[in-house]
């Protein structure tokens, strides 16, 4: 008898509404302040760097919000994406687990990134912004964003981080292919950059630098320019919703319901638009899903961060929010998964995950890499070393099932591809690479500088 | 009015046969030759480098031949691939022509390569082969064998053009991912590989090198090890027949049938797989496709080669073909289009050419750049630059129907993505690539020294 590998939905399948989880949260994510006043924020604050209807989306408590009919035209590019049944990783592992996996490598650029970032450009252009300014590190985020602002005919100004966009050109060309300008940051193009290069001309850039650059840009231009970001926010996870809801369709094409969810959380953008719609199903359903969110141990934000006030960003210019973690100067181990290295986490995943609606784990660099190489060589797809979180922690819950004999099944998303990310695998096959210890001492110093928030 | 951008087959549909175009051709090719004696090869000389199955299938006149249930269930990872049209590209373009893509860049190495790689692993295995051997340039080729022999548990030893392990490392690292052992060639490992490093120890090498150690290991090892190779053979092409056979279905699916189906060639592969099955529909059933073969202005194998008989290798080892050539000695200029800097050409495509039922037409260098961009623009994908030069005949037909007024519906076949070529694609932007005047001399040059062939 043939097995089933693949699910398909037609296009006609994507999905017409996002899901918002503020709708159903047990508790909801406290307010986003100001981070000079340390008091609430206002729309009109944030009607500096992005549009209205975004900011409603932000602050939103509808439980579903209408996909705009542009939106989901260029949705239809790619999705809905694939969703498979791992049997060759099954077999491979000798489990009675039955393991699927969501694919979002099949975007153009790669990853799920476009799903929110093809929706804030047409909110943008809508609202009649010109241009739009956003930082990258590797590239994932930049290539999505400058993928979008082509489709909506807007410009993109890309602030990266030097050291990435000395080393790894290639998602800075991707950018430039899809006619996005592309900085080096620290730049000589923003007040903010220029007194960094003044102190220090050779600095190679940071996360925290690039936003800075992003968002002056932007705060400057006089309304014709507005910012863009990649992950944390509510209306950026809620784009991405798309993802599990998808996947819920697509288990009812292979008869079966997750016991076990896990996606990879960084900011928590892939993570909340893989599993939120199953939380949906166990807050308003009955389903009992256990909801894994994996983080590496470099970066342990939700495992071993304070669940706390604290600003966005390094130069305290972003708001402050509550969230967990690991102190904004603290600055993670330089790991392979550049896309998971931020000290905060999304409010909403936060909140989730304080109350236990969600667990956290982390797992360790090289555990990661060799999760991927087992998942390749039975699947034949290369993962993005920060899918290759999930990864692992899929192929552990299948093989605690190989122990205890359940035939559990375990589903997890694969972000995005490993295409741009081979350097790192060739760094592993050498041996090269090396687990970082949990670098309390650092976060340590670092959560004693947070913002003296009375709430 | 919502339009169709994909057109979706479930995995049950992955063809249950290939589609062996011997059996319709209206001139058939000429039989094979012994490099040495210049008489027709028999199946004992071939056997030292292919199982019999697959000699078999060389010379099998039969139109439908059987895939074996294994290689399915392994094309069921990424096939069917998605067929698309490409409405944003139409309306860049403002074409009333309706333009189709079929793209073989979902495959987990990024090509269509996989459909012939995991057919020769399979029926290598069910010979008792151990081990296979190959040569690769730019490794896309070599990654798609080395995927196909770790899901066989089959030994992958591939020689790499030396210059090409150095400066293109990704496609190199993914062949490792696989568990494959890559070799710089010329390697010290054979006696023709010592033989050259002996006089130039800093030879760069070349496919026909590579061709030739790949071979020497295989023919030497008693039977243990096998040659596998990624074009040109009927073999081949045969197994790349499911790309055009799911289009055809996609087509139905789309209720239309195409007026010119267009692929891009080197050896002839990915052209075959695509246009094959469409030749079958107008060789049989009445159809009036045209078919296009697009190649590179600066390796002009069908649009200034002779139609005659040479050797298939530099070293003169392989067997002598009669087919378009530009020369066995002949070494195309440093295109992009790595895959497609082949003096020949294979012999099923070069008789069809001759024939008339195919239609050949050579792209210069910065206009498939060009053309590259603007689909990239338009559908968010970028295309290998191989696969680019079918982007351009394709973009070139429909502003031909732009002129003239005509609804004609066009096809072409998206062989692969340029994820790892984007170093390329900078050279581009940046404005460093040019156009190659077509190399007249050094044609003329190397056709003076073909086979002495009296038939």
């Amino acid at each position: 008898m043939s097995e089933q590998y693949k699910y398909l939905l037609d296009e006609s399948r994507v999905p017409k509404a996002w899901y918002n989880i503020n709708a159903d949260m047990p508790v909801p994510p406290a307010p986003v302040l100001h981070p000079g006043t340390l008091e609430p924020v206002t729309p009109d604050f944030l009607s500096v760097l992005f549009p209205m209807s975004l900011i409603m989306q932000e602050m939103s408590p509808e439980r579903w919000i209408e996909i705009p009919e542009p939106v989901r035209e260029i949705y239809k590019l790619w999705r809905p994406t694939p969703f498979f049944r791992a049997h060759r990783l099954e077999r491979a592992l000798e489990t009675p687990a039955h393991i699927y996996y969501k694919y979002e490598g099949v975007s153009p650029v790669g990853s799920h990134k476009p799903n929110t970032a093809v929706a804030q450009a047409f909110y943008n252009k809508d609202a009649g912004t010109k241009a739009l300014t956003t930082e990258t590190g590797a590239g994932q985020w930049g290539s999505a964003l400058a993928m979008a602002c082509n489709f909506f005919d807007l410009d993109l100004e890309v602030y990266m981080v030097k050291v990435s966009y000395g080393l790894k050109p290639y998602r800075r060309i991707i950018m430039n292919s899809f006619g996005a300008d592309v900085f080096a940051s620290p730049s000589d193009r923003t007040q903010y950059g220029r007194s960094i290069l003044a102190t220090d001309p050779n600095n190679p850039g940071s996360l925290g630098i690039a936003i800075s650059e992003a968002v002056e840009v932007a705060a400057t231009s006089g309304g014709v320019k507005k910012y863009s970001l990649g992950s944390v926010l509510n209306h950026v996870l809620l784009h991405q919703t798309v993802i599990g809801q998808e996947t819920i369709e697509q288990f009812e094409m292979a008869g079966e319901y997750p016991d076990v969810v896990i996606a990879c959380t960084g900011g928590g953008s892939n993570f909340g638009g893989f599993a939120f719609p199953f939380l949906h199903k166990n807050f308003t359903d009955g389903k009992k899903t256990k909801v894994i969110a994996a983080e590496p141990f470099a970066s342990p934000t939700l495992t071993k961060g304070d669940y706390t006030f604290d600003y966005g960003d390094t130069a305290q210019m972003a708001p402050v929010i509550k969230m967990h973690t690991l102190g904004h100067t603290f600055i993670p181990p330089s790991i392979h998964a550049g896309g998971l290295r931020y000290h905060g986490m999304s409010p909403q995943v936060s909140a989730l995950v304080a109350n236990g609606d969600v667990e956290a784990r982390a797992v360790h660099q090289l555990a990661t890499f060799e999760g991927a190489l087992l998942f390749t060589r039975a699947e034949g797809i290369i993962p993005a070393p920060e899918s290759a979180h999930a990864v692992r922690v899929a192929i552990d819950e299948a093989l605690t099932c190989k122990e205890s004999g359940e035939e559990k099944v375990i589903a997890f998303n694969l972000s995005g591809h490993g295409h741009f990310d081979m350097a790192s695998y060739a760094e592993y096959l050498q041996g090269n690479l090396e687990d970082f210890a949990y670098p309390e001492e650092e976060i340590a110093a670092a959560m004693k500088i947070l913002p003296d928030v009375k709430m």
